[in-house]
């Protein structure tokens, strides 16, 4: 009996009578509604996070593995499986950990289907997260001290992982290891996962923390209430730039202006070793109702003139050049081990 | 016959009948319904101002001499005008306009009522603002060029001012005055000034104009997707340093990490002669609801978890070395000047 549970994936497997229950809770209902969506194929899932049901670069792509292993019991076609692959590779394009994590199963594809490898491997994949999230939490909360208030953006806890997070992990274990801190959690419009993911995941583990909107940040900083930032990433270049939600760049910036340290956490499946800088990062770009608005279980609200013109970047580049540290499962690295190429050499690896 | 009009404010008054009326525009339920507040007394006043229906630091100003003068017509009592002239003084702590405005009223409470004293005094009051929405237009335009990609932050237009506004004001005239720009409009959380009431303003004149969110405007400037930055205020120190709408700031630091001018237009009677710099500037505090969700005419919505702590400041302050120049009805000026005393000066004058 396979089981595998996070705070927002759960998937249990009994070999013996081939029974798979594969579960998300619904992000988008959060922080009111606690509703676990059944899984049952792989178009289901597309539409999940596509929609943000399921989100956090790294459990979209464990999700997805999760969801490749589930119709790899359900087709004996590999060509099916190749189509479901494909689309489920092409469903975000930005996060990098979808097409690293997938391109893991990738081999399985061209061998006769054996559905206990598909699962196992997915299973695989899920508890390395785990562990990475632990290491990268040990690792992050190293360098948080008492009396640290720290900002973070999106988020970047459990329901964005398999494990207790990237940024929020290190957040996490440095509270539960004692040390007196205090969050602002970035609301992050337009999708406000900082309002309401993380506010829920930080008062479930009862971490002293305040919401602001993205526009305060700043502000505080001014007044020497920030003392630290801490965001997470979609893709990592080999020179150190990453992409994070949107509003991660002008956080960063802010930071920089006014010398507070900037640190970035995410597993190495985070970093892609075709991208040689931000530039080459494809951003994506979503509807304009997002911004003109706010659509969620509590209700929808649409605030702007009808027909007015958006602009609506899922994502933005932070430059490696504003970044203090790069936090990965394993350890902590500075601009000129990016410079000597840390990032070129674990992809060799 | 007195008949004053602007874009949110009305007031019709004639002297031979004594008929009063007073109207404001709700700015609380645009972009979508353009309904007009009657004012019959100063508490329904002072209400409209606390929840902002009526907003924007010239207008707030406004607003407040009509209500001191519909007051003079209601009563015979210098003590009760004097209580009502308090309690305006005292509706909104930020925008020195208000006070500035009423002060120019307060000889006329020592006297004996006469209310057509009051009635001409908010008048003049009136009029000078729209004289001096013109002139700034004009300074703030010259410094607009073809193919400028303006940011500009909450509202500043006919919504905020007696006349065509100050920062948008300047973004309008250009635009009229036949200038090829495009206005990338900050959407201005927690309560969307920009979102709703700027993008309502544009569309009326027609002014190419794309929405985002605030923490979008820093991502933009990475992709030199804008050249300047122009914005209002509700309090200017004698060094420089101004106050203006939360996120302000953190627009300025934008500005100067990408070495884009960033312009503050607004009239002398911000300019406030006690304040000699941004730290004396009283920043109001408001309600938590505003941050943990939305609530307007379209509806409510709430998406923080309950019992969720924030932070709601209304305001923010830019320094001085952050402002590429000030606009004020009187002309441009650059830092130098302010460093000469143009602000202490204008306050002898």
């Amino acid at each position: 009996m396979i089981n595998c549970e996070s705070t927002a994936l759960k998937f249990r497997f009994s070999s013996k009578d081939q029974v798979l229950q594969f579960e998300l809770l619904d992000q988008t209902l959060l922080p009111h509604n606690e509703f676990w969506i059944q899984i049952t194929n792989s178009t289901q899932l597309i539409e999940c996070i596509q929609s943000l049901r399921v989100r956090g670069a790294p459990l979209i792509g464990i999700a997805a593995v999760f969801g490749l292993a589930q119709a790899s019991l359900q087709t004996k076609s590999n060509e099916e499986l190749k189509t479901i692959f494909k689309a489920l590779y092409e469903s975000r394009p930005t996060a990098v950990n979808l097409m690293n994590c997938l391109d893991r199963m990738k081999p399985l594809l061209s061998e006769p289907i054996n559905s206990q490898m598909y699962v196992d491997k997915a299973v695989e994949i899920f508890h390395e997260d785990v562990r990475l999230c632990h290491s990268m939490s040990e690792y992050g909360s190293s360098l948080i001290n008492d009396d640290d208030q720290i900002v973070t953006h999106c988020n970047t806890g459990g329901l964005a992982t398999a494990g207790l997070g990237t940024a929020l992990g290190a957040i996490i274990h440095a509270h539960k290891s004692g040390k007196k801190i205090h969050v602002y959690v970035d609301e992050t419009r337009p999708l406000l996962q900082g309002g309401r993911l993380t506010a829920w995941e930080l008062q479930k583990h009862k971490v002293p923390m305040t919401l602001i909107t993205d526009n305060m940040a700043a502000h505080l900083m001014s007044l020497k209430k920030i003392t630290k930032a801490f965001v997470g990433s979609d893709r990592i270049a080999t020179n150190g730039d990453f992409a994070n939600k949107i509003g991660t760049y002008s956080l960063a910036v802010n930071c920089h202006y006014h010398k507070i340290p900037f640190y970035v956490v995410a597993p190495s499946t985070t970093v892609d070793p075709l991208c040689s800088d931000g530039s080459q990062i494809h951003i994506e770009l979503r509807k304009p109702n997002e911004v003109m608005g706010f659509k969620g279980h509590v209700g929808e609200v649409l605030w702007a003139p009808e027909g007015t013109l958006c602009y609506n970047p899922a994502f933005d580049v932070t430059p490696a050049r504003l970044t203090s540290g790069w936090i990965l499962e394993t350890g902590v690295y500075y601009k000129k081990d990016v410079d000597q190429g840390i990032f070129k050499k674990r992809n060799q690896s």
